[in-house]
């Protein structure tokens, strides 16, 4: 087989790193392959031996083996490792080469390598990659920060290996400088948690509220993946609800699983990221909070004996229509969250001087990440129209299915109040819906109090300035 | 007059720095004092020319001045000044001498300087000061971590200084190691958020759901103030609610005053510590959004003309007793509040290693500080029994106000969204409460959603490990 000089290189043949290095090599380019450990990178050489790798046991003859300028991918731990990587590889670059981080890593240390990388001369390109392995493998989407000129040299072989949307476009971009990738990376994580958490209070209330079996619920959500919440988090949903246990039980999977949910911290990321820029960000932090509370199992175990819940009955009244509520108060509800998450997107990019294009962002999610969904189109839509639309909400298309649906939304949540059936994000959901479009908020009293106890000042509603009121003095 | 060699040296003469220097010098002390420009301590000494006050203009001739070992009280702005007077003080000091920074530091901060400094063997102290300047001029409640050889040379003057109890306790106790002190301040405030965002929500519906005057509310609050509400916050909203405008207009101040809140940064640091250490803390969050949506003025305004709101007429049924279940509302989600707070503090000193007498916190919170409160003994109470009690909703006094209560917070939610009025802090406290009695949630479809996309694995209810199901393979 003849083989090129690799026009790419990739450190770290975990799963990740190796199935984009075949996801590369089918698109006809030859790759460079390194592992700190040579058995991984035997293996892969083992089980893909027909493929255009190039395997290296010597950080020296991987960087050697590239063409310049060099571009490499590196796949591994986010944190620690990454810099070990980086501290080797520097002295064996040329300035001009491209360095691109696919780690899962936070932005503010991508930030930090980029600055330091680029004194030296070199490229640093921090990229978020979502799409799991098999995205990974077959097609991700792709959201790379850095210098721009470096984004130029590889951005033919990232729309190569990205996935497309239904009109071809493929689903990476070039995201912003520095630790714009990864920022929005991070975002785009805490909106799928978002997104999970709507769907599993749905879920609850359609099983614990409603009554209704496994099977029933599997049936609603096959029928919503037709409509306008067609997405693949819905689809699996549906597909999850189908599943028996496999090991042996006669149950539906889902009651065989722990109700006690892990998470890898970019939910966590987001939120500490919004109360930092002064963003509210109820949504992504409700759905974090709700995945904390199920870690306290033995506590909830023991709360539930204790606790007094409400004396409820559903009534014929609360049930009419109910499923069809749920709907549309998901819907509803997520186009708060990633109203929300815009809303983080904008400041950051002000914050950050990231220039961000909202409206791609919204594209290169159409297809390959893991909140995929129709709907992200209208979001385009909007951004099309207006880059410095300050909030969706604000846009026609968002504004009218809120006027159309926020009947049900208060319906559900208040509903789930009442039934004692938790649904922590509906309710943040309408709460916020209700904050944005409030000429005037109870912040008044807050700032009084804050000027009684700790001489803080306040603002007026009839003149400019800051004022302070004479609290103790006599009347 | 005759005066001792100082026993005490306060540095930093801005408000906070003086009312403490005078509190000590009143229980019959000679206080050293210093600031960065010598015109401030010049003026303190014109101004209280009576007093033991040994001012010093060089910080050799400060520290110098003072008794062995020295207690010097360091009052000055917290991040980078703090430590630029550290560094100063540090050569000038002998081994045993004990610093404490008194300033609105972040809890890191102080573990990093305490073990620097300790390295040297200087003793350092960071210590919360809660009450505002009149506080600390007449008995702020002090919040000291750090050695605990340390805070023994110190308790004396401390327990002077600080405010005393209904039974005559000292509002000040030895919190524990290193940053201690400091992250109960930083809850204490975060706590403080919540009151004040709860206490808003209630002044909020009592005006826009039941449509009553500032002076009838007033008269609500004057009423409240007598019973199990009884606290400080609650006391200067009934008082706050009293007063007209002072700059001409006719109209109560709260009218007058701005709806947009600031905030110092202490909410937000709370709830970035409870997503950092895996505790839910969706009251502090929710008030920490709802100042932050507050400040979006202008799109709130300009959304308020745009979205829709709902048909809704308060009927006879909503009327009854509103202000009895408001009342029940506000106390039930105030104790949400307080079993989020302690339920952090709990899980912080087991990471930290700081061993906290929860209720000695609650304790030295009954006077003095922003928070005060008659519950707060309840709170002592709890803990006094069981030191380790999990959650304040497993204690008796709590459980049983909430069955007492939960309807009532439920009818006020659900009103409260149904109205298109948002009380998110009400909704967030009557979700918790339903989370955390709940033995199972549906974080089961969140594991099967992480392990159908991302391969993360997920725990059975039948039996021990963790399982990845085949969702790939042919069924």
């Amino acid at each position: 087989m003849h083989m090129d000089k690799p026009q790419i290189g990739v450190i770290g043949m975990a799963v990740m790193g190796k199935n984009l290095a075949l996801n590369i090599e089918s698109r006809g380019y030859t790759v460079a392959i390194f592992n700190r450990t040579a058995a991984k990178t035997e293996q892969v050489m083992q089980d893909h031996a027909d493929k255009k790798l190039v395997p290296s046991y010597t950080l020296e003859d991987f960087v050697n083996s590239l063409e310049k300028p060099r571009r490499i991918l590196l796949m591994v731990k986010a944190g620690a490792p990454t810099d070990a990587f980086i501290e080797k590889l520097v002295p064996l670059l040329d300035q001009g080469d491209v360095l691109i981080d696919g780690g899962n890593t936070y932005f503010e240390d991508t930030i930090r390598r980029n600055k330091a990388l680029d004194n030296s001369g070199i490229n640093f390109i921090g990229m978020g990659v979502s799409g799991g392995e098999l995205g990974a493998l077959q097609g991700p989407s792709l959201m790379p920060g850095g210098q721009k000129d470096a984004y130029d040299l590889v951005a033919p072989i990232l729309e190569q290996i990205s996935a497309k949307a239904e009109d071809g476009k493929p689903c990476v971009t070039y995201i912003g400088p520095n630790g714009a990738g990864h920022y929005v990376k991070m975002v785009h994580n805490g909106i799928e948690y978002g997104d999970m958490e709507l769907i599993s209070e749905s879920y609850n209330l359609l099983r614990n509220v409603l009554g209704l079996s496994v099977e029933e619920i599997s049936d609603i959500f096959q029928e919503w993946k037709q409509g306008e919440l067609s997405s693949y988090l819905i689809d699996i949903t549906a597909d999850i609800l189908t599943r028996k246990d496999d090991l042996g039980s006669d149950k539906p999977i889902v009651d065989m699983i722990l109700d006690r949910a892990g998470n890898k911290g970019t939910g966590k990321w987001s939120s500490q990221s919004a109360l930092e820029l002064g963003v509210p960000q109820s949504l992504i932090t409700e759905s974090v909070y709700a995945r904390y509370i199920s870690t306290f199992k033995d506590e909830r175990v023991q709360a539930s004996q204790v606790l007094a819940g409400p004396d409820f009955q559903l009534s014929d009244a609360d049930k009419k229509d109910l499923v069809e509520k749920i709907r549309q108060a998901l819907y509803f509800s997520k186009i708060m969250s990633y109203a929300q998450g815009f809303e983080q997107l904008r400041v950051a990019s002000a914050n950050y001087e990231w220039n961000l294009q909202f409206g791609q962002l919204a594209e290169i999610w159409r297809e390959g990440c893991i909140i995929r969904a129709q709907f992200l189109q209208k979001i385009t839509d909007a951004f099309d129209k207006d880059n410095e639309l300050q909030n969706l909400l604000l846009d026609d298309y968002f504004k009218d299915i809120a006027a159309k649906y926020q009947a049900a939304v208060r319906d559900v949540a208040a509903l789930s109040i009442k039934a004692g059936v938790a649904s922590p994000a509906f309710a943040a959901a309408i709460t916020y819906y209700d904050q944005y479009r409030s000429a005037v908020l109870p912040a008044n009293m807050i700032q009084a109090q804050r000027d009684y106890f700790g001489a803080h000042t306040y603002e007026r509603t009839d003149r400019e300035g800051m004022y302070h009121y004479p609290w103790y003095e006599e009347q």
